[in-house]
This record gives structure tokens, C-alpha cells and sequence, in this order.
């Protein structure tokens, strides 16, 4: 069979298939001048250039690797081996410990062209771990043991560990789609100690963090997370809050504070956002450009949050307000547009001796998956 | 159907390919010795290493995604976006900015190992843009904007642009395949000036370049060039022109110019050079190995000039004399061998106190591709 | 067809198929407080994570790239043309120049999750070179001439080289099968002269070697091993010994020496180890839990020896007793655990003021392979 690229199937249940994305985006941030940083502007980059393939093998066995080739460099992704056994499935290898619907929502269906703040300044990433997944109708659950990142297991003194779970019932209730969730993370960092905690102005394409912690001298990390969603054909509305208390070696731990409301519909008849395994899924446009319509168009509003001030440490808060607009004009290509007006406190970078101060951020991506 | 690779196609449109190239070279270059280099002499390598996929999805869009790991590194080639709408074609993510007709053969076309001296000299690489192509009977048109490659925007305060446009014209007349062509191009590399020029000595696993100009103030540039090439039956002559004007910071202008002049001839009958989309394209042999033939044997003769002497600026002068023996055993496998005479006048690296002298390169490739 | 990942051919002779593995690890070596190392302890790793291509072109052209991104990183193994004519195979890129049975037979196939300990301690790796296969009946041999691998060879002044061979008489003689190999290699480090030979404790992920030389001025290598084993039903033997003799500058020159012996039993009905090509091939369990077995148990013991200590380099003696279980549940998939208690003598790394001591390594591998 065929989506954008083909599969490979055997009734005896060998399956095959390679898998990517190229996602290429254009940003602006203002402030370049006031700040005085020439990494802010206009920026542009490949966001994501992935390769990978996946495939299942009789009995229960099913396999992925996807390779990020962005920045003329290796990210392995997804890189895992697991097993089916029923309503339980196993996997072992390196894959997202849970975090939160924003970070588990594939960059290829999330609203914005990048996440809410809390899931980058929360340190959330892909690691090496063995899970467990349950689910049973409306009911999943996922708990397991992560260590740490392919990139950080080359060092064989690194031995960090945490463990990690979520659960979320998502009825279907007269005609809309409901999510409920919540994650509860606890990690040791073991012999590796020290962590910093900051965040980009909604363009990744700047490496310029205006909210952003010092490097703290963090021994442990406990974060806890609700979420909440709802799609009614061409409307969805979901809001998330993520706590993340470090533990500091010699000071007074802090707890640090981020979460998002958003709103969006689509203008276009017919189309919704899609779901499926406790995230949000592919948009299939209703009426696709190859078949005379003009795809999918959808508008989305946010307010996203972070406050990394507590208990002595300064990193800043953001106030965000965005808007964006996704043309997805058949199921495997997209372009979105993204604005943000974002104001900081206590900012990590001071305009001249201002350190609260807003920026406006706008970003565009083309983007291709198959 | 199937090329090297399969392609796989369905009638509403999608389509999906993998593709790849390999390339091993061994090479010498006389002077070790003299020019007491130890990068000299005989040497080998992985030229090129690469996988790719592309693809198209219905609607008109396509796309393209090749890593290169020669050198055990990643280099990302093409990696981009199309949308197709009939005559025009849109194209955004990284691809070559039209630099000439040698630069945009694949390597898997050339006529000799390594391109005509200018072509890295001047800089040509794939870059990020934007650009829109034209096709129209026998004539065809690009233009784009485009900023760095994917390796260079890892920097965000990287922001050069340039504009760059090429007008092909490439009738049949009287059996023989005609191609005229022009391109010009314009730089500004903003906050990160200066750049260098140079070549190798025909083989790309020497790191040892006899031509080159030192690290210059360079603020813009402008480059222009002139192609014509005639492929009639199993012979073909090409013909290039190319200037490069380098803006510099306080100091006089120079202007460099490279150029070739070459001619090949098919021994085995009925074989004759591929041209396709305004650049060489494949040869297909007449009579392959697999069906008894010997597969294609071509010869081609080439001379090749630099002179990055212009203003001051001394990076010396080439006069290279060279002959290929190409044996095309089937239409995805070949073995070139490639030598080069190579005079060079005010050489960057001297022989003793001499920088007037001459070299001998040799290189052989056995090379496939899917 | 299909095994773990299509295979398209044609009838003409055009065959491509992706293939890879995923193998994941985690070990625990003793000694961490003893030994005052950090990196010993608890560690896991993605040990390999590859995608690769492999083809044929009509008329006896074969090709292969597969490139490994454990760690984040691009490491190439098989890169390679072939050329097939009859009785003789020509190669021409990177593989191994046929060092022993325990290198050649792929890591998804190999009876503990780390090969004995010569293998590594003497540099056995892929290179870069033009060899010659001849197979017949019975009978095989490899005869080529190599240079560096392709990570060594983006230096141009890298230019050792090495003349390698291995024979292979492998009969069938009652049921059983039978083989018999030997080895000679020859190297020349030429302008880049050193090397240290060192091996991990049975385990990857740990990067502590407690049986090491210090670096040496090796101007030359010479080794040469033998090889025999014996397969018949569900039993197994195998064992393998292998000098290596550096020619130091201005030193004398030692002979190293390392050799296991092991021994192997399924303890489910029907299965036997795979041999095909001279090296040890794919277990296919009898009965598949697809298929309502429990796949392949297999339970092996081995005894492994290195000794680099001679003519004065005092580098260790190793004595390793190990067991391991492999359990295949289906022909791609494998979760082995294997166990090593090592007594070291000599060892490079003193426990306190001691450096005779033993320790003990476990580990335990997650695999599927397509």
C-alpha cells in the first residue's frame, strides 16, 4: 500500500516502510538592534531533514530508526525495538519518555511551528529507555526507565536515570473528541549533575534565548503535567500546565512553571484535526488541491506561559500571545505561518539595562513528510 | 518500475524513490618530492558516499532529500521542495543556484573526475532558496534567492544572499543537440565577509591546492558566465566562460575568469552523450555487458584555464591539458580514468623558490548508481 | 521477495534491497570502586543502530553502502563495488580484509554480544581496498591489497596500505559442517607510524580497557591466525588462535597472541547454527512464536586468551571464562545475555597497587535486524 511512501506487507506480517520529513523555515525577531545580538532578525534553516524506516516482524516485533540529517549533522530520533503483546506493548530503545500532548504531537501536526515553551525549558527529549504502553478503549497508559540521549550515552560516565509515566482517557462524547491526561516525571542525575532551563522566542532558526536559567547545579528533577483537549469538527481547544521542581545541590530548590491555552478552526468545510493514541494526528484535508478544492486551511490562536523565577533564581517569565495559519493543501505537505508577540521579565538578555522588554516573532515553514 | 532502485507509482499521483551514488577514487599527483607535500603522490578515498529519497505527492509537489557520507561525515546535497504548476516550477530548500553547465551535471555525467577548475574555485555549492525554474520547448529559465548552505545557517548570525538567474536555449537542429547558455549572479555576504579561491590539481583526494588566492576582504560578488555545447552522434564539444568580480573591503577590485574548452568522442557505435533539462544527462549504452556488447567507450580532450591574478590579488594562473578514457559497462556503472598536465605560473605554493612549474594528476574512479 | 525488508528484482538482473540492524545494550562490568573508574558499573549504549542499501546491476555489478549512527554519528562499514564473474568476485571500496572467522561473521550472528578479544586488541576493521574472491565447491579464497579506512583516509597524508588473504576449505563430512581457515596479513604503516593494542571487558558500552599496551612505534604488522569449527544439528565448536607481530622502531619487536575456543547447544529441537560463505550465517529457529513455538534457545560457553605482554611491552595477559543465552524468538530477532568472569594479569589498569585481579562483565542485548 501506499501513503507517501510505500509499504511492504506479507500476510504472514513482515511489514516495511521508510518514512521522512523536510521542514525548511524562514523567522524574524525583532530586537535585533536593542539587544544588540546578530543572531536576531531574519534567520533561516532546515528545521528537520529526516530519514527513517520502520517495519514489524511476525510475532509481535516491530522496529524504527529515523535519522535527523538537519544542521549537516546525526540526531537519531525515534530508535527502538518493541513488542506487541496484546493490550500491553513493550519497547526498548530510545523514545519520548511521556512528556506531555505538546512534545508527543509530531512536529508535523502541532499548531505552531514550534512548541509550547515549558516542553524545550523543561529539558524535554527522546532517551534511551524500556516502557511499558497499556491501552484498552478510551484508556492508555505508559510508564518506564529512561536513562539518557544516544548523544549523551557516548560518555560511559553518564548515568543519569528517571522514571516516567502518563495516562489518558479520551472519550468520544456527542460527536467531540476529549482528551484528558497527566505525566509525573521523576529523574536522578546522578554523577552528572547541573542543568539550565530557557527557551527560544517561537523561531528556532535563532539560537537566541531572551528567558533562560543559569546553569544550576541541579541533583534531581521532579515534573508533574495536566492536559486537556477537545476537537469538535472544525474546532479544537487544548491547554496544558507543566510544574518542574530541580533539586539544587546547596540551595533552595525551585519549582519552575509553563503551560498554553489554544483555540483553532478550520475555515475550510469538512475538516477537523485529526487524533489518535493520546496526541493529535495528521490533518487529512477533505477536499485536496489533486481533486479540484484548495486543501485545508486552519487558523489557531495561543497563549503560552513560562515563569523560571522561584526561590532565588532569575530566569525570566514570558507572556506569549500567537496566531497562526496552516494551508495544508493535501495530506503531506504544509505551510504555516506563525506569529508571536511575546513579553518578558527579568529577561536573560538585557536591552541596554531594560530587562522587561517584548519582542515580536514571526516564522514561516514549507514542509514536506512521507 | 524500475531504474537501479525501484520507483514506486500510483495513479493518483505519488510517487517514491530511493537513489544513491558510490564513487571510490585513487589519484596521484607528481611533485611530491618538490614540493615537499606530503598530500601528494598517490592517495584514495570514498568520493562519494550518498543516499537519497524523493518523491512527489499529488497536487504537484515534490521532493528530494540526498545525504553524502563520504569522509565518515554528513553533507546534505539537494534537500528540498517543489511544487510544480505546469510551465513554472517553484523550488524552495537547498539546491545549486544555476552556476553553469559544468557545475550542474551530476558528477555522475562529467567527463573527467573532477569538474573544470573554476567551479570551486569560485565557490559554486548547493545553497538554501528559493527559485522559480521556466521550461518551455527549447528554452528554459531560473532565477532564485538564495542565502547559505545548510552547514553555514547552523550559525544564525550567517546572513549572505544572493540573487542568481540562468537562461538556457538548447534546439535540435540537423540531428545534433545544441545548448546555449548564460547565467549571472550576485552576493552580498553581509556580516560574514571574506572568502578565499583555489582549486586542486584535478584530483579530490589531495587536499593540496597549487592555485589559490590568500583569505581576502571579499564584501560581494558578481559572477557571470557563458556555456555552448553540441553533442552530434557519439561526439560532443563544450565550451565555458566564467567571471568572477570580488567586491573587497579597502582594496582594488580584482576580477577572476576561468574557463574550458572540450571535446569527446563514442568508439563503440551508436552510443552518444545524454542531454536533458539544460545539463548532460545519462549515456545509455548501445549494446551493454549484460547483452554480450562491451557497454560505451568514450575519449574526451580538455583544456582548462584559472587565472586568479587580477588587482594585486596573486593566486596564480593554471593551464591544465587533459585526456579521459570513460568505459560505461551499463547504463548505472563506470569507470573513468582521468589525466592532466597542469601548467601553473605565480603557483600559491612554491617548488623550492620557484612558482612557475607544472604537475601531473592521474586519477581512475569505479563508480555506480542506483 | 521479502525477508525483513523488501527485495525488488527484476528479471533482467536489477535486485535492490534496504537492509539494517538495531541493537541495543546494557552491561555491567565490576571493579568501579576497586578500580576508582567511573565508567565501569552500569552502562548502556545503542551499540549499532545501521540502514544500508545493497543492489545489482545487470551484468555482474554488485554494490552495498551501509552506514552505522550509534552515538549520534556517521561511521561507514560496508562501502563497496563488486563485480561478479563466475568463479571470481572482484571488490573494489571499503569491507574486511577477511582477518578471521569471529570478525567476518556479522555482529547479528555471533555467539556472545562481544567478539573475542583479539579482535579488537589488534585493529582488525574494514578498509578501504581491491580484493579478489575465488569460490569453488568447497573451497574459498580472498586475496587483496588495502589501504585505511575511509574516517583515516580524509587525511591525504594517510598512506599505509596492507596485503591481506585467507582460505577457506569447508566440507560437509557425515552431517556435519566443517571448516578450516588461515589468515596472513601484512601491513606498512608508512608516514603514519603507531598504534596500541587494547580490548574492552566483553562489554561496549563501558570505554574502559583494563588490558592495554601504551602506544608504540609500529612501523609494520604482521599476523596471521587459523580457524576451525564444526557444526552438526544443534551443537557446535569453534576456536580460533592469531599472532601479531610489530615491528617497532628502534625497539624490538614483540608477537602478540590471542585465541578462544567455544562450544554451543540449542536446546530447542530442529535448530542449528546457519554457516554459508566461509563465515557463520543466520540461525532460522524451527518453530517461530508466530508460529506458536518459543524460536531459538541456544546456550554457548567460551574461553577466551589474550596475551600483550612480549620482548619487553608489558600490555596484559587476559583469561576470560564466559556463557551466554540467545534467545532468537524468529529469524530477525535476538535477545542474548552474556556473562564473562576475566582474570587479568599485567593488567594497564592498577586496582590500588594491584594489577593482577578479575573481573566480572554481564550483558544483555535487545537486536531485530531487516
Amino acid at each position: 500500500s501506499m501513503g507517501a511512501a510505500p509499504r511492504v506487507r506479507t500476510e504472514s506480517g513482515w511489514d516495511f516502510r521508510p518514512f521522512g520529513r523536510i521542514q525548511y523555515d524562514m523567522g524574524y525577531v525583532s530586537g535585533r538592534d536593542r539587544l544588540m545580538d546578530p543572531g536576531l532578525g531574519w534567520s533561516n534553516e532546515l528545521r528537520r531533514g529526516r530519514i527513517g524506516v520502520r517495519g514489524a516482524i511476525p510475532g509481535g516485533f516491530e522496529y524504527k530508526v529515523e535519522v535527523d540529517f538537519a544542521g549537516n549533522d546525526v540526531t537519531l530520533t525515534d530508535a527502538l525495538i518493541s513488542y506487541d503483546a496484546g493490550d500491553f506493548k513493550i519497547t526498548v530503545g530510545q523514545h519520548n519518555p511521556f512528556q506531555s500532548l505538546e512534545e508527543l504531537t509530531s512536529s508535523r501536526f502541532t499548531s505552531f511551528i514550534e512548541r509550547a515553551a515549558f516542553t524545550d525549558a523543561f529539558g524535554f527529549e527522546r532517551r534511551v529507555g524500556l516502557s511499558v504502553n497499556y491501552a484498552n478503549g478510551d484508556f492508555r497508559w505508559d510508564g518506564g526507565v529512561f536513562t539518557s540521549n544516544i548523544d549523551d550515552l557516548t560518555s560511559d560516565e553518564q548515568d543519569s536515570y528517571s522514571f516516567d509515566t502518563r495516562a489518558v482517557y479520551s472519550p468520544e462524547v456527542g460527536g467531540a473528541q476529549l482528551h484528558f491526561g497527566g505525566s509525573l516525571h521523576w529523574r536522578d542525575l546522578q554523577s552528572q549533575p547541573g542543568n539550565r532551563y530557557r527557551q527560544r522566542p517561537l523561531v528556532h532558526s535563532t539560537d537566541t534565548r531572551m528567558i533562560a536559567t543559569p546553569t544550576l547545579p541541579v541533583t534531581e528533577e521532579t515534573s508533574y503535567g495536566l492536559e486537556a483537549a477537545v476537537i469538535r469538527g472544525p474546532f479544537h481547544a487544548v491547554a496544558e500546565v507543566h510544574w518542574l521542581e530541580a533539586e539544587l545541590f546547596g540551595m533552595t530548590d525551585p519549582t519552575f512553571f509553563g503551560g498554553y491555552a489554544e483555540a483553532g478552526l478550520f475555515l475550510t468545510p469538512g475538516d477537523t484535526r485529526g487524533y489518535s493514541g493520546g496526541k493529535f494526528n495528521r490533518t487529512r484535508p477533505a477536499r485536496t488541491v489533486d481533486e479540484g478544492g484548495i486543501g485545508a486551511v486552519q487558523i489557531n490562536v495561543r497563549y503560552d506561559y513560562l515563569d523560571l523565577n522561584d526561590a532565588g533564581v532569575v530566569g525570566g517569565q514570558q507572556n506569549l500571545i500567537g496566531a497562526s495559519v496552516i494551508w495544508t493543501p493535501i495530506d503531506h505537505a504544509r505551510l504555516s505561518l506563525s506569529y508571536g508577540h511575546i513579553e518578558y521579565d527579568d529577561a536573560a538578555i538585557p536591552a541596554g539595562a531594560d530587562r522587561n522588554y517584548s519582542v515580536d516573532s514571526f516564522g514561516v515553514r514549507a514542509e514536506v513528510d512521507f
